[in-house]
C-alpha cells in the first residue's frame, strides 16, 4: 500500500495559518522539501485551499521564483479533495468530491509511489480520523504567531504520535517527524 | 545580568494546556528537566495558577512521585506573580502584585543565578512583551490536543526567534531552545 506522508509549516506556537489566513511568516524551506531522495512522491493531494494557494507553481512568477518546485508541481499529478466539483484550472488534477475516505483508500491500493499532502489542514482531520495518514513531518518554523488556525483545529480526541526522526535546518526550522501510535 | 530563561511544555500542535485546563497529556519529562547541569538555578519563577499547581511538590504525594524535583522545588526559593496579594502557604515565597515589569527587572539585576519560568502562560506574555525572557525551552509532547490554551495566546504580534540547540528525550519529547532576535 502506498504511503501518505503530510508535510506541514507550523508556527512555534502550533499555528498553521495567523488570524489572516496569512502564511506569509513561515520560512518555506526549500532545502526542508527537498531534502529527503528516498521520499519518492507521485502524486501530491490537497485540499482546496491549499490547492488554489499551489496554483502558484503554473504561473510565470511561480516558475521564476523557483523552477525546480514549479517544475515538480507541474508534473506530478495532483488530486484536490473539493465539497462541490470546480474546474481546477491546472494540468493533471483529479477532483474528489464524494466518498473522500473510500477514494483515499482507494488511491492508496493502487500500484504507485508515495502521495505527498501539502496543508490542507481540514482534509487532514478527516484523514487522521480514518487512519489514512502514514507519516507527518512537521516543520516548526522559529516564530510565534500569538493567534491563527491552529494545526489539527477540531480533533475530537487527543492523538498521541511516536517520534521517529528529527532535521534541522539552517533557517532554523525542524523537522519533527511522527508516525501514528 | 541573571538569565531569565522558560520552560514549557506544549502538545505538537501548540497548546500548553487542553480546553479543560487539564496538563496530564503531557510526559512532564525529568529526564528534560534534569539534562543540562549548565543551568544553574537558584530561583524559581511562578504566575499564580502554575504556582498552585507547583505547591503538589510541597506534599508528602509530590515527595514520595519523584523525591529529587519535590527536594529541588521545596529548597530553592520561589517567586510568584498575582495580582492580588495571597498566602503562599509555602516556603521561601515571595509574592509580587504591582509592577511586574519593574519587579522582574530590578530581580534579574541582583545577583544571582539564572532564574526559571516554567509553565505560567498568562505571565510569559507579560514579560515576552517587556523582553525580559532570554531564551526559551519548548518541550515538544508527541501528542495532538485538538484544541486548548495555545502557547503565548494573545501575543499581539508575530514574534520572530532564533533556534540555538535541539534535543530529542526517550520519551519522544523533543526540547526546542530559542533566543529572542
Amino acid at each position: 500500500m502506498r504511503k501518505v506522508f503530510l508535510f506541514m509549516n507550523v508556527s512555534l506556537d502550533g499555528y498553521v495559518a495567523d488570524s489572516a489566513n496569512d502564511i506569509s511568516g513561515f520560512h518555506n524551506d526549500f532545502e526542508a522539501f527537498s531534502s529527503d531522495e528516498s521520499q519518492k512522491v507521485d502524486t501530491l493531494l490537497f485540499g482546496r485551499n491549499t490547492y488554489e494557494m499551489m496554483k502558484f507553481w503554473s504561473t510565470p512568477q511561480g516558475a521564476e521564483m523557483q523552477p525546480e518546485v514549479a517544475k515538480f508541481m507541474n508534473a506530478t499529478p495532483k488530486v484536490v479533495v473539493s465539497h462541490t466539483a470546480f474546474d481546477p484550472g491546472w494540468d493533471k488534477v483529479t477532483v474528489i468530491s464524494e466518498d473522500v475516505v473510500g477514494s483515499i483508500t482507494a488511491l492508496k491500493n493502487q500500484p504507485g509511489q508515495n502521495i505527498l499532502i501539502m496543508g490542507s489542514s481540514n482534509l487532514c482531520l478527516t484523514l487522521i480520523q480514518a487512519g489514512l495518514i502514514d507519516e507527518f513531518q512537521i516543520l516548526v518554523n522559529p516564530v510565534a504567531f500569538g493567534a491563527g488556525i491552529s494545526l489539527f483545529a477540531g480533533l475530537p480526541t487527543k492523538t498521541n504520535l511516536t517520534l521517529t526522526d528529527t532535521h534541522t535546518f539552517k533557517s532554523g526550522v525542524v523537522m519533527l517527524t511522527y508516525a501514528p501510535n
